[in-house]
């Protein structure tokens, strides 16, 4: 790996554990305890508040805002359009989630809807989201990632990711064997993780926090996608090896864990990035 | 027990981890993450989607739908009408977990309605929630069985159970210390379980999860009920043996653990199962 | 530890397992698994409604309710309202944790509202919080508590906390790392608990579940108050000394070991009290 780019992303995990930033979530209900609980692990502060009237106000006191429409509904996409606006105005970087985006025309009207209306620093979502919202034919299964849209090649991610993050002048992060992160010059790959993170709900959502906390600390949101992901897959991998085989609970419980000890050293030695 | 039983129930855990199902649940907030991991740990694919206008959408793409009234409300009472609707018309299996009935007018309501106007497939709760649905005195305190509810003899609940299934055209599972299953015709108990799994919130709910998840692979919902039924009885057995000593925390870790690592092989040596 | 103190609050443990007490939450999406999972630990029943058209009468049928604004809607605040008039007309005790007061207009809004409209028995909050209700300058960072209001005296902490008790007529409690609770007559500090409570999310929250358990077996919510910070506090220098080098997912497991392992015995040997 980059030895430049291995000490940046060392620095932001200091940086955030140092600052602190509060992280305004506006998720699901599905994963938000997790979400919470991995954005201390990483040394920031959350905060859930979506209500019409507080979502802006929370923002405006917030150091990032992430917008995950998990379980979405007409009220709370309202809050997250005022939320992401005050952002907007304010400078604070927003952080998209489009869980299961091509799954359902509300997900779809939506995630265009946000697209149109908010600018984005970072983009996370699996390969069907985001092929979704590239304008290709995905074919979501609910929430994860399908079959036919992994079997796409590297290459074509790296492309889809890149034309994303110009068009929307943002970093985009696809998330999958290979992550692949974007800011529309260039193109990271990463090559962390573990399969098991996904015999567990939430390491999407919890990624995406993960940005999030880092985007509260640094302009520079690619950097902040990469060291998000990387501290995701490198606890994925060291929790894999401490309690995979004692089942998915251990595994959970690990996965936190290993977030929580995180640091520069191990992100230094683990990390396994290259330049597409 | 009965060995092609046995075999049977065996083939469904084998086919949930093939088939991966599609697991739509309308749910309530204080467990869903639980049910998220569960459903995740006996090898199918969760997904949460509560706003009317895209719940029926969902059910669409899914292989089961689960209808949990833990935290019911006005707006989600609407989207689980609608899911249900929608998964009777596809011919998608229904699982209707009452939760809490007996215990509000609310629920009682709207347990009423559900059952009007939708055909469940299985209908699974503790033996206040299925007394009350059965017109039976009972004495609900709350979300948990009532200790006046318990005293009832086990060939009351075989009653119960039995002319409900007789009503409603469905399996329905009553769980306590013996789980009674019946689908109107035969009678199953299973006197798997332990008494710790009532001292961690979301058993009941997960084990919905589980029966959830096998209707996605069976159209025979009496097996698909007594797997779901065996597979929380059987890991909460061994997660007692296991971590029961550390404390609920570990506990309930544990039982995902054993979840995630139930096959068919412990399920046969564990299951105490027989036709009443 | 005046032996008084120690013998009543062991008795407290002792009552809360022995009667089960229902105890309906009005809380946020964030914590609400941790509130359910801590109010069984301790050994009393959870119970979840927030529904307008319910929430009066399951409080009806309830030991104490606890009102938590952690993630607070305009929904949901109507159903506090109705849910807490229910309980001051029929005599059952009332606990509010007011997350995040100080942090937007309408958490304020509605904090002065709940106040004026209802009559609780015991508040909690962090110093953020507490100085926020009293009408000092709290310069509340979302839900933690600010560095600037931590460094307050302890004798001001005192002060506000016996100030406000007389004012609201019901226990004050203000967590930190003394916690204070005062009736307004008499004032006790608590010196247990870890710093690492303060690494995962909910610990606040539990502990409001907690003080609700015991409010729901005794009269005396000042005593109440005290049983249930001492079983966080307690329960938090265990967990760590146990699993606290593991890291932050171990000791969230160990937390909720620890409470579910608590008996009078431990409170005894364990509790730093004294009166100030």
């Amino acid at each position: 790996m980059d030895n430049n780019l291995t000490s940046s992303i060392g620095n932001l995990v200091n940086s955030v554990r140092q600052a602190k930033p509060l992280v305004h979530h506006l998720t699901n209900y599905v994963t938000v305890n997790d979400c919470a609980n991995v954005t201390l692990a990483i040394g920031a502060s959350p905060i859930m508040a979506d209500d019409i009237e507080e979502a802006a106000d929370i923002t405006a006191i917030s150091s990032a805002l992430v917008l995950n429409i998990g379980t979405l509904n007409s009220r709370t996409v309202e809050s997250m359009l005022a939320a992401g606006k005050k952002a907007n105005e304010m400078g604070i970087p927003v952080v998209l989630d489009p869980v299961g985006a091509g799954a359902s025309k509300l997900r779809n009207q939506t995630v265009r809807m946000l697209l149109e209306q908010l600018q984005f620093s970072v983009i996370r979502g699996n390969m069907s989201e985001i092929r979704y919202i590239a304008g290709l034919g995905a074919t979501t299964k609910g929430v994860d990632a399908s079959e036919a849209d992994l079997e796409n090649s590297l290459q074509s991610g790296i492309d889809i990711a890149s034309g994303l993050a110009k068009q929307y002048n943002c970093a985009v992060a696809i998330t999958g064997a290979t992550d692949i992160v974007s800011d529309g010059r260039s193109v990271i790959c990463i090559e962390n993780g573990h399969p098991m993170l996904g015999s567990i709900t939430g390491t999407g959502c919890m990624s995406t926090s993960l940005i999030g906390s880092f985007c509260g600390v640094t302009a520079d949101y690619r950097m902040a996608a990469i060291a998000g992901l990387l501290c995701m897959g490198i606890a994925g991998e060291i929790a894999y090896e401490t309690a995979g085989q004692q089942g998915n609970g251990s595994y959970r419980v690990a996965l936190i864990d290993e977030i929580s000890k995180m640091n520069s050293q191990t992100m230094h030695e683990r990390a396994k990035v290259y330049e597409a």
